[in-house]
């Protein structure tokens, strides 16, 4: 039961907004990408807690009258994506528990470094678990009675979690952003007609017309109740930054904003940057949709090659990258794209993406583009090769089934029969967001990991159990009383 | 969301048979009149858990494959009644929890009397709850570590509880089986192709093909492993016996037998002594069904006054003692049982019923009768009159809502419009159980409690909370580091 | 496509009521044992129809707020059950369809003979057929242009089938009731707030707190418009009268009235006479429940010997004449009854039932009372043997399925192992409803068919064809202009 | 009941393949965005018929094992989209009966023009009708009886009906393809694995790897049983072609390829057109989301101006064209497009749709990039202005809605605050296509309807009903018989 999924999630909260669970249905709404798999919304009316969580997408979750039962004006969100094969209800979020400090809701998107051992303790110390994801964890330690009055339970929970955390927490009284101290995930702060909102990403307060504060910094908690907002530097001691580098390459929607940097200028700059390290004479440079759009047109803007749009996409797929079971993702390689064949015979060809991971998607396009006539195909990644997996919360393949931990790109380049494959620098990825360097984590790509981790727990070992099964009966085989075996 | 709901429900458990899941869906069908709220199995393949649970009736939650996914040899299930309006998914049970003793399963029959002190004592040293029911607060106690290595978490947290319980559990190893020391519900235990079996009732024996074997005696513990069964007295002092009387009188199946003891027997046996008691000039003997078949065929045989079935029930309605909602249960009023008008026009009747609650039911039988045309409406009831509630489990309504608890017999009479009333003494319902009378909890007749309750602990006062919604935000105030308000 | 189930319902209707979806609810819930498999009811606000229908239980059907949707005054409705183990949605009746009469919906009681011959006549005439329910080839007669202006498309239509059919209409203006000239199905007239309802049986005005007027006469047409009700005989040659039997034997629920007589009395009446035709020494007389119910305590009532129902049952399962699914047929059989085995140990004991079909369910209750130590055994049966299958609408299983069609009564008693068999004879069945001899269809007891049928039409033989599968390309062929082979 | 709505959908069909069912899954798939309401697969075994249709998208209607119980090796399919705001599930497609030519299931893309009057013809005839859609008329037509020996239903029937159709069908024995004599909506045959498939467009051949044939000629019939394929031109007269144009400018899909040209390369095309006819001074081109992609990027290769995509799509949601109820589609306006509002900011914009229909949508864009600081906004359409409605399955509004029948493009310009507007002409559109001018319909921009029609039926009047409800009873009055008022 101790496996954690690195799950990837989206986080949104309002707070003191009488429309709250219809503001978080759409804030959940712009945040789908960050999760597929369940959605929730917790509401409070400054007493009770109402909550409605279910497997599905966000318009499949909240239908019928479902948003009209979560009354009151505060509301938090969720949702998730799980790694893992199997995706239970009992895991969706947000999660509730009642405790010695009342109700309290969390929604969580990151991924702990340190669960396992938490649990481990949190569990030798009496706690049980009925569910496997991090939040379980949080809850338990904000309720741990305190050692001295003067102790504040929720920094001392914060400051005893590692890894990469974003959360949004709801207590009867008040709303809480938290950021890890390094700000692997993003957060931000808005206002919605004066109220205000949490996010993972700025899309969601387009959606609402809310106005962007700013971002929750790294390590800063902010507790909103009816006075305002208060925030607290919960790590004065600053660590270092390691904001992930891949929101910036893949994960973040191109309309939304981290650090003042636009997420869709930044993959502009990252093809641009790819056309200068990587000059090829080709016919056209075509994007794998959607992933490779903008560094495909950032490539076609900086070297004057046309662009175009030869893969089609079939809109009523989700996207691969997030549907957890590999049936399905076989099954979407076939029917996600489909090629426009006229466009590309004869044709020297480059196609742009983000990563290549295992390789087999890459292949079979490169494939696909051969037999349609392309006379060469070239493959170029806005960002470099992927040798590390994440433990930080997005969902790599374990190392030995990434491509490029095992070959050089020659290798790769035929291993995927392709003319060339290049990658982009560190350096042009980097310079693309606009951000100094050392506030990446770039672990994925160097192995340089900001939050130390045990390897030896890894998606593969799930099962390592500090606790054996009891047995009752020979725990009461030593009371001698009257027991009799029949 | 301290609302404790006083539940009544049934328990089952198999454990070493390759049919497990499917020999637990026909337990708990056969067990489908303790609760018809909700339903679940969970069993276990010696080391992985697998559940199903959801609400509905057995047949309706356990539709399609869901039954062959329950892979294992062990299983427990649980049915389940809710007095409470809210009916959450999320208190189905059995209830799951890994801790620092393994995965732990528990299915619960009966009312702990002191719940909220636990939950209380529990919250305060720092555990979370995720439900409302019982179940949560025995697994807290079952996870709590041990004092000393000798100690036993199971008969620790046994002898912690109070109040009325027949436990089903289930480790990775063993199932196990608990009775309260002073025998409040019923468990028994029957083999199947040589495996051990619990039940809350003998019936399900019957349909499984099971043997029965022995009821497990109150305050004992019975250990099933791969060795065999284990049994230990967990309260070697004796405590005093307190059966519920009402299962004989009305909760159990008329086909289940209880200390030996046929239920059809007793109730048949209630309808005689009634008929010594109360001596009435009548043409026919009209049971209410189905609660008052019996004991209206045993005033018959021993008055020789024809029984005749005059209300006709509709099959398609469930037991309207088990309906949550009081919208639903007006309706069933209505629709659940119809006059045979013909049969009773000019005839002088007597009505027989298992109990008078509210007055409500019975007032409209007997102007439906007036009605028709009869001549003369006795009432008469298979035990005496109800004047206290119940705190262990059956949902009786509220000391103040009782009709018998405010109004003599004389008075009851005038209320219902009947020309005569009359009850089964305490004396006689007791001969008909064949059972001595100091075994059983007779509270709801007399008011005498076995098991001390706190009486400002009632259904209506579910929102005494011990702890105060904490502000965390004020909690940091103390800390002053770099706390401003924005 | 052509398999006509001889299906069993419930019809229903109410005309000009303001609460007329939910009168027709509350009327299909009283006629729930008439059909299970689905329901419908479509409403007219005088103008547009509105209309659900969909597999399930009554209540099942209209879950939510699918009642508030169906507006208008007027509204028929329907309960289903099919006899062919495909059940489809698309035969969820009532059935509505638009033609140069408007738009009429029809809800049918019955079975009829002609069926066949007039699908294949209509087909021969160009119609074409959606479904395979009777009621959608009386919408084509209604629909068929008529030779006069005199001509009465509705009297025309009833005059042009034959067998068993009670049938209620609604066009945008009125409400119609029709019942066949021999009268085999009931249906009756009501009045509810002075608003005219038509039902299958009184059972429902009872529900409804409607005023049962009269039975709608063999025959008779009833046309109930904004101005009244208007009546006609549509086949003044008289026919022969030829009511089933089997609805006062077991079909009809026992709170109904069928021509003046309680159905109750009647079978208590069946089982009288089955006392004074069967004397037997025993220790008491078990009824079969339901079915055997009130013939079992008329039998005791006649002869003294003491009723007991020892058969205990499973409220939860449905009737398990009305389940379609031979797999769900002999679940039924295992977990709808169960036997205080105490009760009859050591005795002798008459088990009373309405009918033995195949001989297999009667044989496993008598295994169990001797496996549960009966001395004796003795079977009884409140009608007389069933040799014959049933074309009007009951679905007996075809006559070489019936035991009692090729086995004499000294064999089936062999065949059941038990003590004794007996039926009651035709005279007593009779006598105990009250009615007339001739007034009955008793062909299932004595192959005396009133309305003749073509006895190759058979369950078995539902695919007999008229009309082969055209094939165009052929036909095309014949024009030869360019057509040629790829 | 009689309004026809004016569908616009997608066909399919396979015959002779061991895996009927699953390539018309995936068939119907790839013409999802033909139809997203409800969708259908009917197959046949040689001898019966096997359907599943539901409301929903195709994966959501083929959920679970319904794949698995189409058996057999021929299957036809159909997604459907209602322009109606009713959108009933027993309207769902494909349609099947039963009729004298057998067993006949049909899916039908298309408006036929001359609906009303079949119908009123039909049931002035006797025919019942019990949907609302086209596909039941021709039905009807196929089912009537011929009049002489050597006619042939089928030719007869197409011949009768006018408008737009491509039609799929399926008898027991064969396949049959049609397309109307002007050939208004497009119809192909391939092959898979040497079988016969047909379909709306081509994009379907390539996701199941299809071999693409030729297109079915405009008035051709193609019947393929199990000895091949035989073709015969319905209409020797030739009628004028009518193929509609805006398949081109924005319904196909652009890998589908039509007329032999692929549609993406013509949506180029018409975007290179506008950049010569309409020379901008921009900073940067942006599509509308997805329909103005191809067209934006040719205007940016023809033009120099850099493409951006600065409306960014959120995937979850479904094309707002497509989705009958007008509440989800404000609501899609809302939640659909994101702009990145950095990338335009004190720039001059061009942005790039198919059309402008009510012209609501492009206003509220253009207050979008206004408020995000555009400092110009030019509005290009690739097309002319829609002047009229379609009466040959395309939804437009009626012309009294459509902004361009009542504004000049000043006016238009002026409507949506664009600093300019401009639309392709007629010859650029027609260029872009690489067809002859008078191959295509373009009634919508000049009105010139290739098909007359009856001006009078319309969206807006679909209750003309030929019939008068009939009262029954008052026709039976003339009767006189035995009828009396009550």
């Amino acid at each position: 039961m101790q496996d954690y999924p690195k799950h990837y999630c989206g986080v949104f909260g309002v707070f003191g907004h009488p429309n709250a669970a219809e503001i978080s249905y759409y804030g959940l709404y712009a945040l789908q990408h960050r999760g597929q798999e369940s959605a929730g919304i917790v509401t409070c009316d400054g007493s009770e807690f109402y909550s409605h969580r279910a497997m599905g997408l966000v318009p499949q979750v909240f239908k019928g009258n479902s948003l009209s039962r979560l009354k009151g004006e505060n509301a938090i969100g969720h949702t998730r994506y799980s790694t893992t094969g199997a995706s239970h209800a009992v895991n969706a979020q947000p999660m509730i528990v009642d405790c010695n400090r009342g109700n309290i809701a969390i929604a969580h998107n990151g991924n702990l470094t340190n669960a396992s051992e938490l649990r481990d303790e949190l569990e030798a110390g009496g706690n049980i678990f009925q569910t496997t994801v991090d939040s379980e964890i949080i809850l338990h330690l904000l309720a741990r009675p305190s050692a001295s009055p003067d102790a504040n339970p929720l920094l001392d929970a914060i400051r005893k979690i590692q890894g990469a955390y974003s959360l949004v927490m709801m207590t009867e009284k008040e709303m809480i952003g938290v950021r890890d101290p390094h700000g692997f995930r993003p957060l931000s702060l808005g206002k919605v007609d004066g109220k205000w909102v949490l996010s993972s990403e700025t899309c969601a307060f387009d959606l609402i017309k809310a106005e962007f504060v700013r971002d929750v910094k790294p390590g800063e908690v902010v507790i909103i109740d009816k006075n305002g907002l208060r925030s607290i530097d919960a790590f004065p001691a600053q660590k270092r930054r390691a904001f992930c580098v891949f929101e910036y390459v893949y994960f973040a929607r191109p309309d939304s904003k981290i650090s003042g940097m636009e997420v869709y200028k930044s993959r502009i700059e990252m093809g641009r940057h790819l056309a200068r390290e990587h000059k090829i004479d080709a016919d056209m440079v075509v994007p794998v949709p959607d992933s490779g759009n903008y560094a495909a047109l950032g490539y076609s803007l900086e070297s004057g090659i046309p662009y175009h749009m030869a893969f089609v996409r079939n809109h009523y797929v989700g996207r691969s990258f997030l549907q957890p079971s590999q049936v399905t993702r076989s099954l979407n390689v076939r029917v996600k794209l489909n090629l426009v064949s006229g466009l590309v015979e004869g044709k020297k060809v480059i196609i742009v993406d983000d990563s290549i991971v295992r390789g087999t998607t890459s292949q079979s396009r490169i494939r696909t583009l051969k037999e349609a006539g392309a006379k060469e195909v070239h493959v170029l990644i806005s960002c470099p090769p992927h040798k590390y997996s994440c433990v930080y919360g997005i969902d790599f393949p374990d190392r030995k089934k990434l491509l490029a931990a095992t070959s050089s790109v020659e290798e790769i380049k035929n291993h995927l029969d392709a003319d060339s494959v290049g990658y982009l620098s560190e350096e042009g990825m980097v310079e693309s967001t606009g951000q100094p360097r050392d506030q990446f984590c770039m672990a994925c790509y160097n192995g340089d990991y900001p939050v130390p981790y045990d390897p030896n727990v890894d998606k593969e070992i799930i099962e390592r159990r500090k606790f054996e099964a009891v047995s009752f009966g020979d725990l009461i085989e030593k009371e001698k009383s009257q027991s009799k075996l029949i």
